[in-house]
C-alpha cells in the first residue's frame, strides 16, 4: 500500500489544496464510504451533499464548498481522481509469467519479450505475441493473427485467423474478435454463408468489456479505433469501421457495414443499423435505435432516433397520449354543438 | 427412474386429489406432450384448455375443472410442480468428482472437501473454494477470490481475483464475474482507465445465466443479493447493488452505482440507468428504460418508462396518432369555417 | 490462390458477361476497395453509384448499367457473388486433424472418422460426435449429447448434457447450449429453481454466432430448426421452437414457450415474448418488441410491435407530438372563443 500527503498528490495532478497538505492518503473511496486516510472525489452533482458530510480525509472537486474534509481543487475531478488511484493503487498486476508449459503454441508462432503465456492457452501458426502481453488461460489466438505489445487478454478470450490487434489493448473475459459476420445470400429460402475473408483490426488503446463480439468482414475489415472503448456483450457487425476514441457502452449493437466517425458515444443497448453514415462527435442516448446517416456533432435519442432534446419533449408527451386523446373527443363534441347552434 | 404414486406426491406438497390416488407417476412433462404415467401442470391460464384435453395421468391444478386426468388441487400449482420434479427429475448429476490431476491449482489455494474441479480448471494464489462444489472444465478463478459451498460453476466461468461468492451459488457457462467496469475518465478528449479496486459480491442462492457479465466496482462493490436470480447475457454495471430475491430475465443490462431493492423484476432486454434507487418490489416490463428513481412497489413499462398501467393505454394510443394527425387537421379546418360563418 | 476467368464464373453461377469474358479474377472485393482481377457486386440499390466509379475488373448486377467494369448480369447478384466467393476463396480451412492427445475424451464416447478434436476439448461420457467435425480447443460437451456430421464448434462452446446438434452445424466462439433456462417457482418470496430436463435440438445446416445462449427447456425441448441463422449474443428462451431457415440477427431475445414459424426474420435487438406464437413469414425490425400472437406473412415494427407500415407512420408521428400538443390548446382557446362569440 503506497501513501502521499494530500500536497504530494496536489503536485502531482496540478490542483490546489484548501486545508491540511500534510494529511497521508493511502486509498480512494467514494463519498460515503471514505473514512480516514481516504480521497474521494464529487464529479455528478447529485452527490454534492455528501461532500459535506463524508468522512473523507480529503475529497478531489472542483470548486470551494462547504466539508469536514480538506479539499483538492481541480478542473477536472474525475481525471484528478482517476490518476490519484493509478498512483495509489495502479492497475490489476497479472499472476503469470513467462511461457506456460501447460500453454501450447506452434512452432512457427513468435512470442515477444517479457509476454506471459498462461496455462491452457492455445497460439496457432504464423501468430505474433508482442512483448510484455498477458494471456490468460483459456484464451486462442487463431493462424496468423497479431497482437501487439502490452496486451492483456483475459480468460477465453477467442481471437479468430488473420486478425490484427494493437498495441496496450485489453479485452475482458470471454470475448470473441474475428467470428464470421452475420452474411447469408438468401437464395430459393435457403440460407447461403458467405465466406468471411476479411479481418479485424483492433487499434491501439482499445478495451473491449467482456462477451462482446467482434464479426470479421466478408470484403472489408472491422476497424475499431485507437483509444476507443467498448463495454461488456456489444456485438459489432462485420466490415463496420468504429472511430478512434468512442465510446459504446454495454449491450450496444452496430450491424455491418457502418461507419462512425471519432469520439461519438453510444449509450447502453444502443441499436445503430447498417450501412449507415455515423459522424463525429455523436452523442447516442440508451436504447435508442439508429435508423438513418448522422451528421457530425448531433445528439440523438428514441427509437427510431432524432436529435434528442426535440426527441425528450416528443417522448415524454407520449405519456399525455390518453389526455390527447380525450381533449379531441371532446373538442370534437364541442364543435358539433357549435355547428348545430350556428345552423351548420 | 424414480415412481410415486399420485397420492405420495399429493402429501409431499401438501395437495389433494380428485381421482385414483393409487396412479403411478414417474415423470413431469407440458400438458400438450404428457402420456401415461406423467404429471403436468396448469399455471398459465391461456393453456386452461388443455387440462380437459391432455394425455396425462395427472394434472396439478388450483381448483376443480373438467379433465380425463386426476386433478392434484394445490394452492400453487406452478410450485407444487417444481417440488414434484424435484423429487422425480431431481437437478443434474455433475459428471466429475475429485481434483483433476489436468486442473492447475496453485498451492495456496484451498479446496473443500467434496469439490469437484474438473480438467482444464484454473485455480489462483490464496483462492478457497468451499465444500461440494463442482467446477466444469475451463472454468478460471482469479487471486483471492472465494467461493462458498455447495456451488456449481458451468464450463468456462471466468471469476476474476478478490471476488466473493457465496454458497450454493449457480452460474451457468461463459459467465463472466468481477471484469473491469465501464469506467474512464475523458481528459483532452482521451479515455483513462479508472483502475477498478472494488469486488463483486455474489451473495447465498443467487443463479446467473449463460454469457452474463458482472463488472466489478472501482471504488464500491457491485453486489448480487441472496437468493436474486439472474437470466442469460445479462450486464450489471460496476458498484451496483441488486437487492434479495431480485429476478433479472435474461439481456437486461444495469448500468453503475445503481441500487435495487428487494423482489424487484425487470423482464428481458430491460434497461435500467446508472446513479438509480430502484426501490423494493418493483417489476419492470419487457425492453423498458427507467431513467428515474423509483418508489417501492411500482409497475413500470416504457422508454422512458412510468407507471405500467397508464404507459400501456399512452404506448397503445401511438397507433392511433395518424388518426389523431388527421382529427386534428379536420377539427382545424371546421374551424376555420365556423370563424368564417361567425364573422370570426 | 485460384483464379478463374469471368467466362468461366459466369458459366458457374449462370450468369451473361456483359464485357471481356477472358478477363482473370481473383478475388472478391468491395466495390470502392475492389482492383485488378477483383470482382465486386451490387445489390443495396444505396450503393449504384458505386458500379459507374469502381476499380473492379467486373461487377455483378441485376441489369445492364453504366460501368469501367465488365458485367455479371445474374439474377440474384447477391446469391451469384457469394457462390463466386466460394470458388475463389472457399470458407475457412481448419488448422487442426485428428484427436489431440491434449484434448479429455470419455472412453463412452464415439468420435466419427475424420473429426479433428483439438487441444483443451472436453468430451463427456456417451457423447456422439458424427464424421468430419472440428472441435477447437475449449469445447465441452456433456455427457449423453450428439453431434452430427460435418460440424464447426469454434473455441470454447460449450453444449450440455443430452442435447443434440444436426450435421453441417457451426456454432461461433464462447455460445452456450443447452445451459439451465430461466425458470423458478416462486413461494413465498423464494425463487426455487425448476429442473430442466428437456434438451436443446439443433437441426441441420444451423449456425449460431458467438456469445449465444439457447436454454434447455424444463419439460419440452427447446429447438432450433434446419436451416435457421442465429447472430451473436442471441438468447433463445426454454422450450421455444424457432422453425426452419429462420433469421434472427445479434441481440435478438426471444422467451420461452414461443414457437415461430419458418422464414421468419427478427432484426437486432428485437425482443419476442414468451408463449406466443409466430407465424411463417414473419418479419420484425429492429428492437420491436413482439407482444401478441402474429399471423402468417406480417411484417411488425415497434414496441408493443404492430404492422410495420402502420408502425412507421405512428413512430414518425412521435416527433409531431409537440406540435400536435400546441395545435391542441390552439384550438381549444379558439372553441372557448368561439363559445364566447356564440353566447355559448
Amino acid at each position: 500500500m503506497k501513501t502521499f500527503t494530500l500536497g504530494d498528490l496536489a503536485s502531482q495532478v496540478g490542483g490546489e489544496v484548501l486545508g491540511d497538505t500534510t494529511i497521508k492518503i493511502h486509498a480512494t473511496a467514494g463519498l460515503s464510504q471514505a473514512g480516514d486516510g481516504q480521497i474521494s472525489f464529487l464529479a455528478n452533482r447529485k452527490y454534492t451533499p455528501l461532500v459535506k458530510s463524508t468522512q473523507a480525509s480529503a475529497v478531489i472537486v472542483k470548486e470551494k464548498m462547504a466539508s469536514n474534509a480538506a479539499l483538492l481543487i481541480c478542473q477536472d475531478p474525475y481525471y484528478a481522481f482517476t490518476r490519484i488511484a493509478v498512483l495509489l493503487h495502479g492497475y490489476r498486476r497479472h499472476p503469470f509469467s513467462g511461457v506456460s508449459t501447460g500453454a501450447s503454441i506452434a512452432p512457427s508462432a513468435l512470442i515477444g519479450q517479457g509476454s506471459a503465456i498462461a496455462n491452457h492457452v492455445n497460439i496457432l501458426e504464423n501468430v505474433r505475441i508482442g512483448k510484455n502481453c498477458t494471456l490468460y488461460p483459456g484464451v486462442f489466438i487463431g493462424p496468423e493473427s497479431v497482437v501487439g505489445d502490452d496486451c492483456i487478454l483475459y480468460p477465453n478470450v477467442v481471437i479468430y485467423d488473420q486478425c490484427q490487434v494493437g498495441n496496450r489493448v485489453i479485452i475482458q473475459a470471454n470475448s470473441t474478435v474475428g467470428e464470421d459476420g452475420f452474411g447469408f445470400a438468401t437464395h430459393k429460402g435457403i440460407h447461403h454463408k458467405i465466406p468471411h475473408i476479411s479481418r479485424v483490426i483492433i487499434e491501439d488503446d482499445v478495451e473491449l468489456g467482456a462477451g462482446c463480439g467482434i464479426e470479421r468482414g466478408a470484403m472489408e475489415d472491422t476497424i475499431i479505433g485507437k483509444g476507443s472503448k467498448i463495454g461488456d456483450a456489444v456485438v459489432i457487425g462485420h466490415g463496420t469501421k468504429v472511430g478512434p476514441h468512442c465510446l459504446l457502452v454495454p449491450q450496444v449493437g452496430i450491424a455491418g457495414s457502418t461507419t462512425l466517425g471519432h469520439h461519438c458515444v453510444a449509450a447502453g443497448q444502443v441499436g445503430i443499423g447498417g450501412h449507415l453514415h455515423i459522424g463525429n462527435g455523436v452523442m447516442i442516448g440508451g436504447q435508442a435505435g439508429v435508423t438513418e446517416d448522422v451528421p457530425d456533432g448531433v445528439t440523438l435519442w428514441g427509437t427510431p432516433a432524432f436529435e434528442a432534446s426535440q426527441a425528450k419533449r416528443s417522448y415524454f408527451l407520449i405519456r399525455r397520449l390518453p389526455e390527447i386523446w380525450k381533449e379531441l373527443k371532446r373538442l370534437r363534441e364541442r364543435i358539433a354543438a357549435i355547428d348545430g347552434k350556428t345552423g351548420k
